[in-house]
């Protein structure tokens, strides 16, 4: 399992939280996600090799969030 | 019919907006809503005698905003 921490744009609310939150945990390979609002980071768990963080990206991206 | 403008505090996105908009359409009574996120004001339509004024409060609180 690795860690890393993706850095997000515009997320406001608890709404903004649990769709990040959900889109990447129903990619297969995310295994913890622990959003914070505060300061936009994300914190992901994930299998190397089963998921890649273009994957994530995306996840995140189509919910209507900047990467950064 | 009736138009009233409802303050509310905390709605940040456009989920916020939904979860408003929805909690306050499924009311019976109520015809119109449009969220305006930039002031943070509720424009409703509602048929007076239908629903009351604190019911409609009552809907938007349970989801987690603050009328004011």
């Amino acid at each position: 399992m690795e860690k890393a921490t993706i850095n997000v744009k515009g997320m406001t609310c608890g709404h903004c939280e649990a769709a990040v939150t959900n889109a990447l945990k129903e990619l297969s390979g995310v295994s913890e996600v622990k959003v914070h609002l505060d300061n936009g980071k994300v914190d992901v768990t994930f299998h190397d090799g089963k998921v890649s963080f273009d994957q994530m990206k995306e996840a995140i991206e189509d919910q209507g969030y900047d990467v950064v």
